[in-house]
Parts: C-alpha cells; sequence; structure tokens
C-alpha cells in the first residue's frame, strides 16, 4: 500500500489507528483456551471487531516465535485473515549484515506478503537497504517508548545532538518519504515534535498509547504534518481490556473511544 | 554450557571454532535440492563432517526464517541433530520491549533450547535482560563486522569515545562473564583490542574470518584473554567452498585447516 492510500484510507476510516496483535495467552479469557487454536481464535475476533476502526495491523512476531512452529502457523492464519485493504506491518526489529537481511526481507514480503518490516539500526545503512522494494516499507526506529530508550538514543554524540538524532538523519539518506517511516514513542512529546521537525514528509509510527501511558492529544498536536503522517499503535490497552468472553465487544468499545478520539484531530 | 565448560571443551579439541549454519539454497550443489529437505540434509552433513573441529554451531535465523514454516521444521530437525555437547547459538539479533523480550527469550530457550541469543541494543537493557537465565548467555552486538557498521557504532559521544564503547561499559552493567559475550567483528583488530582491554573476562564472539576478511593471527593476538575468551564463527567459507557431491568433504578440510591454525595460537 502506498502512501497516497494509507492517507485516503485514514480519512475515509477517520482512524490512524494500528492495531498491534500480541496474542500473550495468559491474558486470553479462559474460553478461549479451550479452542483448537487459541491464538487464531483470539486475533480473528479482535479482528472481526476492529477492522472498521483501524487502518492497520501489526504483528508482534515474539508473541508467535514464543510458541515455536504451531505459533508460526498461528501467525500465518491471521495474516490470511487480514483483508487485503489494510496496512500490515511485520513488527520484528530486524537488522543484520547485508546477506541476512536480505534473507529476512524475503520472509516478509515473499512468505507473508507484509507492507513493512520494523528494523533496528544499530548495523548501519547494509541492514536496512534489502527491506527497501517496490510498494514495501522500511520502519525504523529511532526513539522507542520504553524506559531503556536512554541507554543509547538519547547519548549526545560529538556533534551535539543526540544519537536518535543521527540515526534519523542518516535513515534519511537510505530511502524516501514514500518507502521510509520511523518509530517514535507516544511517550515524549519533545521527541516526536523534533523528529516530525526533521522529517517533515515521513509517517511515524508511534507505539505507547495505553498502557505505556502516551497521551494522544499530544502525539497529534507535535505528530501530525500536513497529511497527517502518523499511525498509532495500540496492543495490550485494546486487547486484553475485557477479561470474559465478551473480550472482543470490549475491545471494540476500547478502539472505537479510540477512533472517535482520532476523528476529532483528523477534522 | 557454563564458561569452565566451554573452555574446556576449547582446550580438548582443540578449537574456538564456531560453524555458522546458514543454508543458502543457491548455493546448495544441485544433488542437495533433489533431497526432500535440502536445508535439513545439507546441515546434517555440515554437522558429521565438523563435530570435531569446532565447540559450536550457530544458527543464522534469517536464513530459516526465508522459507517460512517449511524453513523452521528444517531449523528444528537441525537443532535436534546437534550433539548436546556443543555450545548453540541462536543468530537472531533480536532485541524489543521487556513484554516482548521476554517472549523471544522463551521462544529461543523454551522452544528450541539454546545455549545462547544475539541481541541488538540499540532499545536499551530492558531488552537484554530478559534474556540472562540460569545458564543462557546473552551475546551483544558491539562491534560489527559489516561496512556500516561505521554508520552508528563508530560515531563519537560527548564522552570523547566511540558509541560501540559506550554499548560496552553499559552492557557490563547488565550482566557478567558468565552469562553474556560481545560480538566484535574479525575486520577490526583495533577494535578487538580495544573491546578486550575493556572486558577483561568476558567472551568475544568474532564473525568475520574467511568471506568477509579478517586475519585469525591478528583476532587471537588482540582478542584472547588468560582463558582464551574467543568463539571465532565461520559461516560461508567452511559451508560453500566445495561445490559438488563431495561438498561436506571440502568444508571438512577447510573446517580443519582453520582448526590446526588454532591449535598453534592456543599452545
Amino acid at each position: 500500500m502506498n502512501k497516497l492510500k494509507l492517507t485516503e484510507k485514514i480519512f475515509e476510516k477517520q482512524s490512524f489507528l494500528c492495531v498491534g496483535l500480541d496474542p500473550d495467552l495468559k491474558k486470553f479469557p479462559s474460553s478461549v483456551l479451550k479452542e483448537n487454536d487459541p491464538i487464531f481464535y483470539f486475533n480473528k475476533k479482535i479482528i472481526d471487531a476492529t477492522k472498521d476502526l483501524c487502518v492497520s495491523y501489526k504483528l508482534n512476531l515474539a508473541f508467535y516465535e514464543k510458541h515455536g512452529l504451531k505459533g508460526m502457523e498461528s501467525f500465518k492464519k491471521t495474516l490470511e485473515y487480514i483483508p487485503k485493504d489494510f496496512f500490515v506491518i511485520a513488527d520484528a526489529k530486524r537488522g543484520d549484515i547485508l546477506n541476512t537481511s536480505q534473507m529476512y526481507a524475503d520472509a516478509f514480503y515473499d512468505n507473508f506478503n507484509f507492507d513493512a518490516v520494523t528494523l533496528s539500526p544499530y548495523m548501519g545503512g547494509d541492514c536496512i537497504r534489502p527491506f527497501f522494494r517496490n510498494g514495501k516499507w522500511s520502519i525504523v526506529l529511532i526513539a522507542t517508548s520504553n524506559p531503556s530508550a536512554e541507554d543509547f538514543q538519547m547519548l549526545k554524540t560529538e556533534n551535539g545532538i543526540p544519537l536518535y538524532m543521527e540515526v534519523l538523519e542518516k535513515s534519511k539518506t537510505w530511502g524516501t518519504s514514500e518507502d521510509m517511516m520511523f518509530v517514535v514513542g507516544g511517550t515524549k512529546p519533545d521527541v516526536i515534535k523534533k523528529v516530525r521537525q526533521n522529517a517533515k514528509d515521513f509517517f511515524l509510527l508511534i507505539p505507547g498509547l495505553g498502557h505505556q501511558g502516551g497521551n494522544l492529544s499530544e502525539i497529534c498536536k507535535y505528530g501530525f504534518n500536513d497529511q497527517v503522517g502518523v499511525l498509532v499503535n495500540c496492543s495490550r490497552s485494546i486487547l486484553y481490556v475485557g477479561k470474559g468472553d465478551d473480550f472482543a465487544e470490549a475491545s471494540r468499545l476500547e478502539a472505537k473511544k479510540i477512533q472517535k478520539e482520532m476523528s476529532t484531530y483528523l477534522s
């Protein structure tokens, strides 16, 4: 899905919500655990309940890899179940030497037909370049929402700027706003602002709303560009808001609440 | 496998070689492609041909994920085929927020029983800590062997040291030399020297010998500590040295040559 199409979808659905499908058996209602494939069953229910409220789904690989081959079967089934007109992200945080990143790109694009993959930049441009393909997106970690993001991302370099800004500036030499997005944590409005100032045309993928404490109004205030340019991801706060058999309905209500707030910022 | 045991193995086998199992169908002899499970068949032959010459095997996840569920089946069979007394590394370069890294740790330790996982440090300590478990090892990327490692790892911080040294110093606060190793590219002797000076007791995992141009004599000169403390990985230069049906024999000869040179540095 290209940038124009994604932007059109956002206005059409009045939503820039990405629902993160991070299935955690420990948080599933007990009735779900009795299903033949609990992960796929849970995801299916969540997709059915949210698909008119979001434009994107993000699958976090770790939650499937944890369950070995069986988990990867649920992963595949989930991916096949998502309707074609969604922007689908492999949240994989991959990044390795050239010949290896090439293999990962094949894995996510050829085997699974994702639109985008999240990538860790520590090893530099070699690791990112193989993920640029016609119609596909590299989503590079810039400033993440977790507490220990401070360990290195906020370190100042001898150029007097934090490492995350060095990563942003270098990343812009690898791709364009038509094939690259940036991850910026929703818990840091000042960082969102700084990234937006230096990456005007790029989409930002912003996690951290809900469970991690980000605030949607601030995210929009600092993150929006003149074409919106923001996808906000919610995982736990939507998936596990309900504890009973009506969990999908509870998730829908939570997603609806977020979408409604989003629509006010879009108008 | 603990540090003492790994060191004993190194002296017993007179080898600190880690063979990287990076199966690439495009490089397989045509006879291998006719097998029912070419990847497992190839790996099995390589393991049989090298197991008396190395102490460790490293499986690069990308080369299996590329082939989807079928690839992961070959991965599992390969892992089960490796004899119990090897130090087995998941070369995965993972790293994500706490709850996600926890899932990856479960994936590699519970599902697959690896001794160690390679980890990317960009997101900081949260991402590494879940990988510390009794008897398991976190292998943190410090300075990699690929050309674009320069993009960020070599950037000087305002403390006047390169980023990779910041990562090294911070990493040492997360674990000990009994549960953490560091990746340092074999192509940079000066970097190996500097890392060794600042991480005296830690094992270094050094890729980049062979295909990428590293030199074993220099690696040992700068990388050894008083208990050896080095694993040198070779993948392509061993796996694909032979092109015909006798490929495993050719791989054995190459591994034997390396092990013989290693034995001279051990004595």
